[in-house]
């Protein structure tokens, strides 16, 4: 650990190893080796008791890899076998190697013993390690993808902006289901794993300089370098948002945590105060952090916290209304004022009876092009800095075509524009459709509000910054 | 206002009079009529300019009506007509009105005048008026249903305990959308519109009282009788759950309440006080108002706050055990300590490397049959109270089956069960599966132990019932 490191060959190989790569249907050798040859990278399967994998020969000992070739060895057996595998890949000089075996210090004393020798090849030999323990990486642009769970249709996520760096495999796969589902683009998915080598500050690094990375999320039970992640953060959350989600926050989860991955979580109270003063914008659950993620890697930086509020159901304007005001933590929002003129335009547009104060109630009589109007009205009001818009179906002159009308209005505005539509039946296609055109959309009015917060927070961030000497 | 009330008439009638009943498409005249000709319901449509309305011989004057004969005159005209029409009715000696159109005490102060009009009569006549600007009722258990805007499938909600009681039209029909969609039984859903006459006591009251019912849930934006509510609710308090969500809480929230349906808010902070010790639950948002309603009308009162968490997910066991122990409000939980037996119990049943303290870690390898054996485990330790089970599917070994196992254990115990199951795009298809099955479930972490706090509050709510003289 603290080494410099280039992990392109790690997320761009050219050649991969896959030790324990299988005919075998179901276990995880198949299902990573089947995944890498779909997305024709060019493989080696390594297996003793298989002469051929799927097709291609295979390798009966790492030893007779062809030297100087593979960029990248993924280790898919057992613990035991696991370690001497990665100590036979180092020897050979294969610069990166991912463990995916759980069994190691978060199994006991015994695992420990099995995870002190993985720690010790990087110090030997120089090659890196990501795991034990992992799932390892998933990036839909190049389609590396180790992962040996179900992750949801990624069509979706590809061409995103988010590197989601996770601790948990489990909160990564999630997350990717998420992204998949009504979510966010995804640049890359890393699981942490163990953390015997590579951990999240290099990769805090190498997506911080990636030019594709819009916002990086971080899911992290443990830090075993505080203060350096602090540092790092610090330099790339002035060009781009930086997102944590620290859990292990209370004593119970914080002895999970000890279970679950063999490390000690730090106090909650030291981890809170310092995430600000570096410019990380922190959440508390994964809801939050994926919330975070897909509107910070969108949506552009408003110039301050003035946020007005478009609705055709009045009582989803005074929740919404309640929601900005109440709420008094980071990325405190304020109720835009709107201008007189702003209010007048408003009411031409649409009626004599809707409400044209923020929270704008245009009621239940609004139809498509009033909705559009009254959000261009707005977006072009200087007192607003961004727009929180309901997207509510049911009136009965609303139609499917008010997404083109929202989404054609917020792509000319450079004010952010956050959209609820409601639950029911058609509430994911709709987010998925609203997806399609570059407007981030929430499924409830308390999700949009604290996504408007998230912008408000990197725009004080981004203030600060450039205030700084 | 406040005199007494039978509302049977208005929920189960015989006769319903549509003034406004038309052949013209997509009025609401029309959509009303078709939606209570399709349940059944002995019709009669009166229309001065209509003979016929979809092959019902229409009445050309409300004067013309069967004398003695109509519980339910539903007006679905406009505002000025409305009146008219609803004194009409009331001389003919028709119990119930409702008056579906705007315009009126939220439109200003020409507005206003009509709605005193409309107050006079119930004083006047004895007739009880619902609305005026409602969405009317939707009752799934007889098909009454005069809702003119789209409200999903109506399947789901069908033989629910659910009360909805709405002072805005947009919050219950997102309720309903939930309730179709991955959600709640609904009994019925009432939209309360200005509430001229009828208001949240007497549906309060009414079920209250109905045996059908198993919650009662309320999106209130202002108390006219505040501490008359207070101490219906009291009452109903001691047999079953009553929820409130109380919008217009921050000055803009407040300001816009009274755009929205010409009233004042109350002062948030004598309303949040007065709830907790008459035993109401107080929400904050709409998600969360569903989310109680969903829970509370579904799941047994658990005897205290402990709560044990499954996983086969470290991540999501720590954020859980976070959510439980940093919380301090209404419901706050208690992370049980489980027994050595129902340790050793669990470890027998699973794996020697499972970490099996609360919260309990099966990790990836567990399957459906383990996850099952689990909650038994936990279900049956007198240390816990309830159990919150993480359903992920990702892992190799889970099948779609663990619904089947989890429902089933479920079922045999005294003791809440509430699911979480993953984001992606299976989450609803889940949520469904788990919801036929009579399991509670949220597709996230923070939301399902909020359910568990509203357990836990009902609890504490029982108990102080019993405890009072």
């Amino acid at each position: 650990m603290g080494q410099q490191s280039d992990l392109q060959a790690l997320l761009n190989p050219r050649a991969i190893a896959v030790i324990g790569a299988t005919a075998r249907p179901g276990r995880v050798g198949r299902i990573i080796f089947e995944q890498l040859r779909r997305s024709g990278f060019s493989l080696y399967p390594v297996n003793p008791n298989e002469s051929d994998v799927l097709g291609i020969p295979a390798c009966s000992a790492v030893s007779a890899l062809p030297a100087g070739e593979i960029d990248l060895a993924v280790i898919a057996i057992g613990a035991e076998g696991a370690v001497t595998a990665a100590e036979e890949c180092a020897r050979s000089g294969i610069p990166h190697i991912i463990v995916v075996a759980g069994g190691f210090a978060e199994a006991g004393p015994g695992g420990k013993v099995l995870e002190d020798r993985l720690s010790a090849i990087p110090k030997i030999t120089g090659s890196r390690i990501l795991g034990p323990n992992t799932l390892g990486v998933f990036l839909p642009h190049n389609r590396l993808d180790t992962l040996f769970v179900e992750h949801g249709d990624s069509a979706l996520a590809r061409g995103g902006g988010v590197a989601f760096i996770s601790q948990s495999g489990s909160v990564g796969v999630e997350a990717l289901g998420l992204a998949s589902n009504t979510g966010f683009g995804m640049r890359a998915f890393i699981g942490l794993g163990n953390k015997c080598d590579l951990d999240e500050i290099d990769f805090l690094r190498h997506f911080g300089e990636d030019s594709g990375t819009t916002c990086l999320a971080f899911y992290v039970e443990s830090f075993d370098r505080g203060r350096d992640f602090l540092e790092a953060a610090r330099g790339i959350a002035a060009r781009k948002p930086v997102v944590v989600l620290k859990a292990g926050r209370s004593g119970a989860g914080a002895s999970a945590v000890s279970s679950h991955t063999g490390r000690l979580a730090g106090s909650d109270r030291v981890v809170g105060g310092a995430f600000r003063q570096f410019g990380v914008q922190r959440v508390f659950d994964d809801e939050a952090l994926c919330d975070a993620a897909k509107t910070l890697s969108v949506l552009p930086v408003p110039k301050g916290n003035r946020v007005a509020i478009l609705t055709p159901a009045g009582g989803y304007g005074v929740m919404a209304a309640d929601h900005v005001e109440l709420h008094h933590g980071p990325g405190r929002l304020e109720m835009a004022v709107l201008e007189p003129a702003t209010e007048a335009r408003i009411r031409a547009a649409t009626f004599p009876f809707a409400s044209c104060r923020n929270p704008v109630d245009l009621t239940a009589s609004a139809n498509d092009r009033m909705v559009g109007d009254a959000l261009d009205a707005l977006l072009d009001d200087p007192n607003t800095d961004m727009v929180i818009c309901t997207a509510f179906f049911a009136p009965p002159s609303i139609t499917d075509r008010m997404v083109e009308e929202i989404a054609g209005r917020a792509e000319n505005s450079a004010k952010p524009v956050i959209v609820f539509t409601q639950y029911g039946p058609f509430t994911d296609d709709y987010l998925r459709r609203f997806h399609r055109h570059g407007v981030v959309g929430f499924p409830s009015v308390g999700r949009a509000v604290r996504a408007a917060r998230f912008l408000a927070e990197r725009a004080s961030i981004l203030k600060n910054t450039e205030a700084a000497p």
